[in-house]
């Protein structure tokens, strides 16, 4: 199965249709020291079912290459990744993943949110604006430009985006408190889902002429 | 506080700044029978703090109206409501809260989602269509059309929406396992947010002309 | 297995020995998009297996008949029905389910109560009496009548029942905050267990005569 | 406040109405190493705010007595007795708790469950029965007699009881995963609750004259 | 596998190199009655998958010896036994278990602690000085002198120790908030660990030469 | 109180007495978008008391210096630093936090563990050997020497260290599943509790000579 043939060190990054984020849980305890995903296993639960912890090897629990620069030549000028239970299995039932966010002058992270954890996020090169949108009925937007060595934090489940705002390529890392933050890119749930939403829907809840929503719909 | 001055039966629907749906968590356990919410005790806490409990009375677990016909006058036809532990304060500890959703002929709910919170919902008159959209990369639209008696599911955190696919009212009942499912109307958030998040930002994510990202600005 | 064999729209009301009612949770959470249980699997585990996600379809998330009304020629006049995990594999995971209950004029939903959720409960036809019972020392029993449109909350684990006050057949909807609430009619558990708990262990914990207790466990 | 005023080494079984015994949780996790309950504070949340922890001392953890033989002069010839949060503060958030039960000859802890815990029992004098019955449909008895060192677990929410089956006082210790199981002795829910539920409806429940009814709501 | 071949009444004492102690859980909650392990089972999970419920008997919720006895003879005069799932297949996602600790005149537990419970301890024969230390910066020492009948609680995590205060051998009994709350002895972990920790770090690490290091390592 | 005093940016790297490390939970929901701490309210729960939401700043989210090399003078050769609820208040209710390491040649952050957290690495600069201890009976040491863009994860509640085991300085960023992951360095807990553990109870647990221990415990 596809999603189970999913290898280390896959680049989710490549995943994100447009030019989507990548970042932030509570998942349930740990009834063992650990119990390493087993991600090829016929059997699916919530998560991943264990390894036998006998062949269980330190690989499991590492991955490499949070270093290197992502490939940020898409049309948002940016790049993510992510390093969660798919890439690192030991991560399974430990409620905890990581990231990296690559921007080049100027470029940004769409709009998006996880809907299974927080996200927090320090500036490793350049200066990056985030901000976080609060729900109905304030939607409240409270940003902040961070440099080198800040740190912001995005609650779960919360609109957000990333923005390099100078000159010179800009990376970030994040962390988030789920094995699987999951990512949904607005732009890419509402524009761009297969099949479409239908577009006088769309029309009617943005309040624009449909061929609006059509022209939105071209680019996902 | 505005924040702890929300009366019972307020309706939330009249939050909903366009067109928003209003929709689903797994909150904390309760460690006593119940934990009335006290909506203006000066101590704010995760939730609420609990009214003294020997003089909690049935009314703390009890509102009205919900068989009413919610005002469908808005631009998207449609008008949604909740009862959460704001309307009903005896629903603070417990996890669950119930909504009802109202829509004109062709009238829809706009694409949201609920950050705390599943969603269940059923038909209780007309021919409502609801589908959500997974998460990244696949963003696959999983929808049906739903008649008097139909129920769904509408997994946590997912974008979702609702349309009225035929001729006059049509009405719908949505519980939720939370007390306080959140609702973030995507358009609200990324187009209508306060301050707005700047429309270069959203040009580049969205793929448009800044143009259009002004027109959209301009309807939240 | 038995356990593995229920179908789709099972009515879980007809399980119901006596009269006892149907319908209250805070499940761990998921950890991607959805689980759809896998109700055949062989592989028994907290909750169900899931589906293979790719072979996952709109259906899985959906039922219908919860406008039908429910037979309610037993004893008791009255009938429930659970939306349970059973009925919508989709509910796998997700911490949520509904109910519906059809009372017979002054028919009864006997006292029951959910193990595993709190519920919330909402009358769509006639005038329906409801009420709850606090643990020991109090024992306070916290009741409402309601009529069409009101709502009312029942906390986790609390004793409870239902009963119409009115001529007419009356009808809720309910929600849990469970996949899988869990029923315990007192009578069915106290009185028609099977194998019987022994009937002088009752009379000394009733406090009546072994012949009362042989009364009441005939009819179970 | 009489719910605040609770004090340390209070037993708890004094407040069983007739002869129900008292024993079972998942609590949200601490977020501190500990959060001593302050008892008298004005201010109630889910479970109880915390004791400054520079005034903690070794005794906010401890109680004593657990080894005295309880009263068991009420007419079911048992008592019980808890170790909750409110014996000891320090149980706060930590999501434990214990219980003693002590049974003269042939004397029961009447049928009750606990709404937020399993339990575990082990035998320290004596012979006692003891079992659970499963929730709807099966209402199946799983039933064991243990004698002085076997070890029994009841599953969080079901109805059980125990009785000493021997001649001579038994005595057996509990322990549950809430810091406040809650007790509901079914007895006393359903026939002794203030003010009562109605004998007709009780009628119609157990399926009996109201006459017994009655007789069973005048031992409560 | 040896993890699985683990069969009930199997003493976790002898597991314990030197004289570690055992000991404390926030589980997951259940989503039915029960789901009594399958130990033997091929597919592993969080926690362990169930058996099929028909085949559940009152046996898989029992175990027998807790008043033995446990062998005292090692170096550190004592000896504890766990009542876990390993030992008690039924308590699979109930979060409970129960535990026995001996203790020769001045026997030791040594420092230990328990990564996925709390521990609520009583005593039933001698006299027992018990304690607990808070952690990074007060390094607190919250201890007690425990006489029979006294109950005394350890927090999650902390590292805690008992030890007999007096002559004649000294009995405590022990209760836990998970199925399965893990042993970590710091002496068999810092220096007894397979492979080994270096002993140039260990020396930094505890401020000491080198040869202190080698000696304490000899010794597990 | 102390305990409320903590102001931003304190470093919490200063709080660890010899060279303990600081880094990894799965604390409760959120039961709004956010509950920003008030890190000076009277009032202490399970976490933190919520700022009034309309005072909220973007700055409660923020914090500063997570590039800045700390103070690596003590006599391990290192030092950490925490980037947790006391630092950034709006983590409250988030279930996340961050940390830093820094690493002198050869420099060691001492055995030590997160009570409540799960912890992922990955090293900036340097060097850097990492590793766990699982839990009784295996205590298997599980290790990994990780280089610039390595990742590596600690399971929650397990005993690990790290070390430069190379020449300059070494650096590695960290993140917790927790608002407040807790540390407890071993040789702190064990050797330099205050007040201490007494000296004879150790060296039997460590089955060392009473000198040894002394020579320990002077160092703490």
């Amino acid at each position: 199965m596809e999603y189970l043939m999913a290898v280390k060190n896959f680049l989710l990054g490549l995943i994100l249709l447009t030019c989507s984020g990548a970042f932030a849980s509570d998942d349930p305890s740990p009834l063992q020291d650990f119990c390493v995903a087993d991600l090829k296993a016929p059997v699916l639960v919530n998560g991943y079912v264990c390894k036998d912890p006998k062949l269980v090897i330190a690989e499991d629990f590492y991955t490499s290459g949070l270093h290197l620069e992502r490939n940020i030549s898409d049309s948002c000028g940016s790049g993510s990744d992510s390093i969660s239970v798919i890439q690192v299995p030991g991560l399974n039932t430990l409620g905890i993943s990581m990231g990296r966010v690559d921007l080049d002058s100027w470029g940004v992270i769409a709009p998006h949110y996880h809907p299974r954890a927080s996200e927090i996020i320090t500036v490793l090169q350049g200066t990056i604006e985030t901000g976080f949108v609060t729900s109905n009925p304030e939607n409240r937007l409270i940003s902040k430009v961070l440099k080198k060595g800040d740190v912001f934090v995005i609650p779960k489940g919360l609109v957000h985006y990333q923005r390099n705002i100078g000159n010179g390529h800009a990376v970030a890392l994040t962390a988030f408190n789920s094995q699987n933050r999951g990512v949904v890119t607005v732009g890419n749930a509402v524009f761009g889902s297969k099949p479409s939403i239908s577009s006088d829907l769309l029309a009617k809840s943005f309040q624009v002429d449909e061929n609006v929503i059509h022209q939105l719909q071209a680019k996902f």
